[in-house]
């Protein structure tokens, strides 16, 4: 069990800390730009210090977990003061462990693959953690700190990080944007989301079962491009952003590339 | 119960001609343009009489299902003969209702909103089934057939049914693309694509619970252009299909004009 310090109140730092807390790590402090936000996550942490200061210079913690938005990332690392000898791990998919190697002789990156919101609880056993360190005493420390909230760890490099959050931004990220489109697009019919919850639940049931590139079907699967037509002109009716047709035309396009290609 | 004869022994027919034979009907015939299929379906719904021709005129059923693909659509309805008043039902989502009006004096649609593979099982109970008729008697037969499958009827229009399945091209087609591209990405840094697993679940049952519009994160949505400018240069040096980029601006540009759109 370790001392650890939380530099971040948003999803991940609230979750995060959770999990650590709860598996027996003692948390120390919290930081936040905001006073409230440090204090509201500090106190269901087993009362921990809430800080809007950057100075942990006096701190007892032997980890410091980074996790603050990437645009006052660099603000906060500049500002940020830690004891000698403390691990200090950043929690970005998309970082190179570097920037934060002035701050620490032993940076690390301690990165968990999950979408965060505070109001939605999340099991954090199910959640692979990216770590990378550059010494081996602090890759395992993590690797410790990791096994008592997961059940899956995953030692990357930064590269191997950037091109998973890649992987990422357009499974999840983009997949859920096609669902808000599916959605909008439903509603101008009066059609509930309902009705696709089912086709969706399967499309991804099947995707992990055979793969997705064997899963594939629709129009653009089939070189149908009667119906892609129709698709198209029926997007242009309902007026809708025009860069959904795009998105469509693209999609449609990169689909029956794939598929022309000899390999799939 | 009916005598219900099946024109198509694809994955559909496969699938719906299973669901109506276990409810009780009875399959009179199964036609398909290659005899070893139509008589491999035709045996296992209790015997029915395989068929390559599509002379149905003596045939006993009262409906027809016709789930072929929409490529040979037309030129099996033009060679079709049914008995007449006969219920003839097309199962597709996106070809209107008069596409059929010729064949049968009660044309009808009967659209499954799935995606079926031989292969996979799947649970018909929770597939929504979208009728459309043009006189309440037809209507009412067809609604009494999917009863007997499923749980989810849903009284479409033409319009409405095809905007139903443009949507579902969006949320499934699209989306199982992005997994395909997902797993070529990892695939490349052999990274397995287990590891996206947990996020795409969570993506999924987050987009359910708060909609996906609230769910939405990633760096469109934050208008992190850093990290956008960071992938695009990766996707470059890792010289996959140009499209894929293409798809990664295009989804990041809609993301932020949805986003910056004061409606959300």
């Amino acid at each position: 069990m370790y001392a650890i310090a939380l530099i971040g109140s948003g999803n991940l730092a609230w979750h995060l800390g959770q999990a650590l807390y709860q598996s027996g790590n003692t948390i120390t402090e919290v930081f936040s730009q905001h006073w409230e936000n440090a204090q509201q996550l500090a106190t269901i942490l087993g009362n921990a210090d809430p800080k809007t200061d950057l100075d942990f210079s006096q701190s007892k913690a032997q980890i410091f977990f980074l996790a603050v938005k990437d645009d006052v990332l660099e603000r906060v690392i500049a500002a940020l003061h830690l004891p000698n000898h403390a691990i200090l791990a950043h929690t970005s998919g998309t970082q190179p462990l570097e920037i934060i190697q002035k701050q620490s002789i032993s940076p690390a990156v301690f990165y968990p693959l999950q979408t965060f919101t505070k109001a939605k609880q999340v099991n954090f056993a199910e959640i692979p953690i990216c770590i990378e360190a550059t010494d081996e005493q602090t890759y395992q420390t993590l690797e410790q700190i990791a096994q008592s909230i997961s059940t899956q760890i995953d030692r990357l490099g930064s590269k191997q990080r950037q091109v998973l959050h890649l992987a990422a931004v357009f499974s999840c990220n983009f997949s859920n944007f096609l669902l808000t489109i599916s959605k909008e697009i439903l509603e101008k019919e009066k059609l509930s989301f309902d009705l696709l919850k089912p086709l969706v639940n399967e499309t991804i049931a099947k995707a992990y079962t055979i793969s997705p590139a064997k899963a594939q079907t629709g129009p653009a699967k089939r070189g149908d491009n009667q119906i892609i037509q129709k698709h198209l002109t029926l997007l242009e009716e309902m007026q809708i952003d025009e860069n959904w047709q795009e998105i469509y035309k693209q999609m449609s396009e990169a689909i029956m590339n794939f598929y022309t290609d000899s390999k799939h």
